[in-house]
């Protein structure tokens, strides 16, 4: 029979940190602890597999362990000096669970069990300190009540507030009828011993209605709370919490007993949070708070002002170290023994008794960006860590935060409205609602936030000159929210909340209060693109600061990857900014942001509004230097680096205007009627524009479009070569299904760059190859990779057709569909693993078979995203491509999915 | 060494129709048809093998050739008596190429090879007929200058202009500049002896400029020949189509050399084709006409009036029985003989040459529709073929033109325009634009065609008031499309060359003479849901006949077949409609089409419009009832079948007006302002509303739907049960990509069953499953199926999403890519069997491995279509879902289906 029940007492623990799956996590760590001689309150873990048996035998606890808990709690009381149930020298308890994996408030935890009215009577005379006591044991019927008896809370909430309003009368308060203000105004800590002791009665008198009573046996107490615990892993939360996070519910949760101890018992008692370094900055220095005679809630509730831990200049007597030197000293060695045992920052809970220190608890204190990032890189250069695990140590997502600035969150006010946070950075400008109106002002030197429901291609110009970009549509692949990270524009998108006039110019933002705030034209706002945030004015921010450290972790991680990290750009300013970051070439040039420049967009649309093919290729004609000149500076920026070039891929009405002025214009410009414009553009409307005809479809249909981009890059090539400058150029055919629609388009590439090399008398190497973005596509990956040379895996578009999501709509469902539990995050954020991912496999590995040298990148907005960029090494990709400031991330991802891959091969990477 | 040449004389040949890899088709059913004693004009096949050789050779044709070509021209002057190249008595041959497949007009023939200028004057000597023989010797010339020389033809073409001008001269007739117009005014067949060696001469001429002359040696003819048949099977055209026919480039072509006969030498020669039964009724009659004097294309040409073949009453002595008994004769019992031999009905072609007769073709004979169904059924009576023989030789999409009426080609003008034929039918009636009008019409008892750029849910009323729709948008699956399918309605959607006015209430045809016609509001026109075409005004229709055949070869099929046929109904009577026609339950039924009618759609708004859940339930109470009346009905109609019916589909903006005066009327019937109307349609805008909220999508954020829907479903099948008939309701949830949006359904079908059955005091076994239509969907459908207890594949979705095709948009390049070859039919009519298809075959095994009793259907339009019905036997498929009116389509399909699945696992089917 294995053993039920593991024991833990400073320097002496059954257990330990590497048995989490018997003992629970929080049991495991308490061995852990204890095994170090850290002062934990002695206890003991019934283990998980007792909660199997439990829950094998239909819900009974086995007969043996009551047994077991009893000879367990003898030796808890040799531990302690007290007895459980002894009115004298009364032992009381904690029973929490534990289960493997963490699942914060999902389970039950019952305090201070081995109270009853004898015990509190006696403990009361022990103390001297009534109002402690019944405090406890009010609490105790409370939990007691609600976990094991499953009484419902209200219950309880209702003798408070008695209790109470008791209070208010004695002291000549108003009373007033709103519960909630009521207690702000009489908290539990005004409450007297009388009127505590009244509520506890009160609770009797439930329990005895409702449940039969309270056990005032305290062993009757203790068996009914670990069978509660038992119970509550199969309560709905925990069921819910575990399917989202795939926990098995084979696991179970273990139980903890522990023996209780006060940092409210007098002068000599105090309570308080430390961590080994400074969370904020990362710098190595020991730093916390603490109270005298309090409990561990009162340092956080805000009623008292903490005291530092540490005399300084300005502690004036108050710091832990002048108060209780011995008891300084010795958490000071405790947390450095803590620190280098868990080899990382810890954040500990102590509470004093009776001058005697406890430590309640230890783990990994959360930090800020900043701060993860020192902390990693100088627990490598104390010899703490490896460089490896120190590149594990950082959420690569966070490195955002220091690369922008953010919104001062205590600083801050309110915010008006929240979206979703689409591109980083917080900007303050005057509020503009179109894209003109934003260039215009940029040009006078304003500061501006473009405001807009949506936007389309005809915005880019307003969206380069904003400081920032909110939409009340979108999600995080939407247009904006792409568009905006390739410019490095702050951006928030989806907030559904506002609504935008832009006949008066006015943007109303809904309040949960019924309020409605407006923002007119011109005044200022700011938006927090990586909290997506939006507030009214002008708000406080926090520049990035941002040590040598990040630079050195970099570095590892280049090192270290196995994947290369390309960058998403359109333009040369947006390359060189990917370069600096780190881009090893472009992965993705969108062709179609280069014909929206004002000088370009007519001639586009008169190629647009063409009769046929001769009059289309005039047009063209006039774009052909244009684009030469659009890939000779991106050649040059590049310097050798591969530059991956996306034929035009939108369908063609998105180059046009919808507003009749506009149409009026475009008419005379082209010397044609309003009506033919007009219905022009409607011929061209599509009621699903994303399964429209765009794409290779548009090459197909319109050859004479593909036969001009390709004779731009390959005559760039050329000039760029000649120049002695190193050029890759890859022509990628975009939302291709078929191996046939490439056969067409190589006959075209093969035409065209037979002529460009005659004439310019040089020939450069290129390579041809495809978007992956369709599901048949990825099916039918085999034969396509016949003509294909590389595969580039568009994620967005495939998400949205594997799916059978728009990412511009899905805004209105998609949060139901996460809280729900369809999906475990925004599949636009995160590749949906099983769906698209399971097509990104499959191409992979149809490609590869078919051709073994088939370079498989991807340029989907899950190129910048970690736990996808995880994914794509599991598949092998040979890189990711990214929008230019989520490089860095990229590159620390990549370099964590090395390590990963490394470590499920079985190769040690400390 | 394998034998190069196969030879081929009546009574006699080195081969047979079982030959065709190696003789190609051509040459396997000459051999075939000499060793039946038919009398062939005797020659010899150059097999497939060498074509191989010819082209392993880089273009070459084997050495040892030549001689074996000269053996069998031995031989086959023993054969005629005649000899090749000899003056006095000139043998003239034709070589003609033959692959494995029928590839018509993609290869190169050439005739009357032997001729050359001293051959010309002897044969003239011969015959006396020096017309025939430069006639004969011109055609070689220009045969052998373009397929063997590869003169350009216009060449050619200048040459005989000049002849046609100088006969216009000779007879004193206008001269025209316009080439064709001369071409009609002066035939071939106009041109004397005289002129015709004029063209000879220029002929010898231009081959002399371009190609280094003519060559007169008969045998460098042969092989020039020989060697271009082999070549062509290169050429542009027949690689594409191959490449459309998926036909190997290594089966090769044969080239068949044979004996020249012509009907033209004088008053005992003859040409006549024959058909051994009527193609037109099917009727068991030997049929067929003639022209004395002539060549084949006389016969066709109607410049003289051919004659018939068997003596009537009105033959007048012209008849070939009466004018070559002896003849006629030998061709009445080799017809005979060629029937029971092919065991079909013929198709001869036959040369009288000098009182000898030759049979130059025998094939399987073009029919009616009509016809193949009298056919097949009368052979099977007369004991030639087998009952599943017959079934395999109907084409199940014909049968279509068995059911409605159709425009008789021959007395109708021509059509105005052409669109895409979506549902068959061909009706008259007056030209409408809008569904108002056409309700308002059809009450006062007019017949009318609604005319719209593209239909939506709100025309429903007007496509069910009119005979028929046309549209200028859409495919085959386009709204119009499906609906008017599902309503028996005659539709021609996609028809892209008119334009439609709804001011003025016309449309335009533009016509490719550059001229329009306009039908205005009012006006009479036709159009042919069969064909495609458009009419101006009323033209003669054909009724369908129909004799017991059909009905006989129905019950076969329904004996045959594995697979069951439902049908896809929303209403009462289109589910009886379609019990009539052999449904075997309901595969979907829409319930979104129940909610248009006119006391439903204000409160459908209502729902829409609702502020909350409490407001959305009060309008959904108020549906209720309606919904339940609607299943009630369905299921008292469908007697026990099964009836799937699935939840709410559309996103809910289909459901809202979209014009100012619809919306005003909708805000005053609400009682809420015109803003708030206008704002919500706003909000309820999708860029892409085929991948937006629709679907379970609507049923997981509106879970108040579902339960109305569920509780109308289930109360109706307690009612219909509590009546004594028996229910089958199968609950369908749309558009699902996980599990997990099925369980969260199933727990709102759970909760609602059981109050229902509680109330009805009845409990009734229904199903509960999914559509597959989603490619994420196909790929985890063993996961699915732990939910659905059935799948039903929505082809029709399954293909815009994995294709990335949006089916009211496709128009614009979908002919284009069945023309290049990318697919090989409109995916929307016949299944991607590679892309669709195979995440169907994905779904149907992983959701089998799941759950072995897992019931399997399709619901989308493919289950209409025969190609389709194929392959959903091949993936196991229990039954196929279509429109009412082809459920006999889908029943014979099903048969042959079973019947190719039962060939193809080996066991004998005759």
């Amino acid at each position: 029979m294995a053993q039920r029940i593991h024991r833990f007492a400073p320097g002496n623990a059954e257990g330990g940190a590497d048995q989490k799956a018997l003992l629970g996590g929080k049991g495991a760590n308490l061995a852990e602890m204890a095994n170090l001689g850290v002062h934990v309150p002695p206890g003991f873990t019934i283990t998980t597999e007792v909660c199997g048996q439990y829950n094998a035998a239909g819900g009974r606890l086995p007969d043996e362990l009551e047994g077991d808990i009893r000879a367990s709690l003898r030796w808890l009381e040799q531990q302690t000096g007290k007895r459980f149930g002894d009115p004298a020298n009364p032992l009381l308890i904690s029973v929490r669970s534990g289960a493997r994996a963490s699942m914060p408030g999902m389970m039950d935890t019952i305090l201070n069990l081995g109270l009853n009215d004898e015990v509190a009577a006696g403990l009361t005379r022990k103390t001297n300190n009534e109002r402690f006591v019944f405090d406890a044991y009010r609490r105790l019927l409370a939990m007691f009540g609600s976990v094991v008896l499953q009484i419902k809370s209200h219950e309880f909430d209702a003798a408070m507030t008695r209790a109470r309003r008791a209070h208010a009368k004695e002291r000549g308060l108003a009373v007033t009828e709103d519960v909630e203000e009521l207690a702000r105004l009489v908290p539990d800590t005004a409450l007297s011993a009388a009127l505590l002791r009244g509520v506890v009665d009160d609770y009797q008198r439930i329990l005895g209605e409702q449940a039969g009573g309270f056990p005032s046996d305290p062993m009757a107490q203790l068996l009914g709370a670990v069978e509660a615990v038992f119970r509550s892993w199969n309560n709905d939360r925990a069921v819910l919490y575990r399917r989202m996070h795939q926990i098995p519910s084979e696991w179970g949760t273990a139980v903890n007993v522990q023996a209780m101890v006060f940092g409210n018992l007098g002068e000599t008692s105090a309570t308080g949070v430390a961590f080994t370094r400074d969370p904020s900055t990362g710098e190595r220095r020991f730093f916390g708070e603490w109270l005298p005679n309090a409990q561990g809630e009162d340092v956080v509730a805000g009623i008292r002002t903490p005291r530092p831990l540490a005399k300084t200049a300005t502690s004036a007597g108050q710091s832990l170290e002048e108060s209780m030197p011995t008891v300084y000293a010795e958490l000071f060695e405790q947390q450095a023994k803590l620190e280098a045992h868990f080899r990382d920052m810890q954040d500990l809970e102590f509470t004093v008794e009776e001058g005697k220190l406890f430590l309640l608890q230890t783990r990994n204190g959360k930090r800020s960006a900043r701060a993860e990032v020192k902390i990693a890189v100088d627990l490598v250069g104390e010899g703490r860590i490896s460089r490896d695990e120190a590149l594990l140590r950082v959420d690569a997502d966070r490195l955002e935060q220091l690369m922008f600035p953010s919104v001062d969150a205590k600083a801050a006010p309110p915010a008006v409205a929240h979206g979703l946070p689409a591109s980083p950075g917080a900007v303050t400008g005057h509020a503009v609602f179109s894209a003109d109106e934003a260039e215009a002002r940029a040009e006078r030197g304003e500061d501006v936030i473009l405001v807009r429901v949506e936007t389309s291609p005809e915005d880019l110009h307003g969206m380069k000159a904003a400081r920032g970009v909110l939409t009340a549509r979108g999600g995080a692949t939407s247009h904006a929210a792409v568009v905006a990270r390739g410019m490095g524009r702050a951006c928030v998108v989806g907030c559904s909340s506002i609504t935008i006039d832009y006949e008066l110019q006015i943007m109303t933002a809904r309040q949960p209060s019924g309020e409605n705030v407006m923002i007119r034209l011109g005044e200022l706002m700011t938006i927090d693109g990586s909290s997506g945030a939006v507030y009214l004015g002008s708000v406080p921010k926090v520049e990035p600061r941002l040590g040598g450290e990040l630079e050195e972790l970099m570095r590892w991680a280049d090192a270290t990857r196995r994947m290369r990290v390309r960058t998403n750009a359109d333009t040369p300013e947006q390359a060189k900014k990917a370069h600096q970051l780190g881009a090893e070439g472009i992965g993705l040039c969108r062709t179609e942001h280069m014909f929206f420049d004002e000088e370009r967009i007519p001639v586009m649309r008169e190629m647009i509004l063409a009769k046929d093919a001769p009059a289309r290729r005039l047009a063209l004609q006039k774009l052909l230097p244009f684009q030469t000149g659009d890939f000779t500076a991106l050649f040059r920026e590049m310097r050798g680096l591969p530059v991956t070039i996306r034929l035009l891929d939108p369908p063609l009405h998105e180059f046009l205007p919808q507003d009749p002025e506009q149409l009026e214009q475009m008419a005379q410009l082209m010397g044609v009627t309003v009506p033919e414009v007009t219905r022009k553009v409607a011929d061209l409307h599509e009621f699903n524009p994303m399964l429209g005809h765009r794409g290779v479809r548009l090459a197909v249909t319109y050859p004479e479009i593909s036969d001009m981009q390709v004779r731009a890059i390959l005559t760039a090539a050329c000039v760029v070569q000649k120049e002695g400058g190193g050029v890759l150029p890859e022509i990628m055919i975009p939302l291709a299904l078929s191996k046939r629609e490439l056969e067409l388009m190589r006959e075209v590439v093969d035409r065209v760059s037979q002529e460009v090399f005659a004439e310019q008398g040089v020939t450069v190497k290129f390579k041809f190859g495809t978007m992956i973005e369709l599901p048949r596509a990825a099916l039918l990956a085999g034969e396509i990779a016949e003509t294909a040379e590389f595969f580039s895996f568009g994620t967005n578009d495939l998400t949205q057709t594997a799916l059978g999501l728009s990412r511009d709509d899905a805004g209105r469902f998609l949060p139901e569909y996460v809280t729900r539990g369809i999906f475990p995050t925004d599949p636009f954020v995160s590749l949906d693993q099983r769906g698209a991912g399971e097509l990104v496999r499959i191409a992979c590995e149809r490609g590869r078979a078919q051709r073994p040298e088939l370079s498989l990148g991807i340029c989907g907005e899950h190129g910048g995203d970690p736990k996808s960029i995880g994914f794509f090494e599991q598949v092998g990709l040979a890189y990711v491509s990214c929008s230019p400031f989520r490089v860095p991330i990229a590159r620390l991802a990549a370099a964590q999915a090395t390590l990963h891959a490394r470590g499920e091969r079985g190769s040690s990477t400390v």
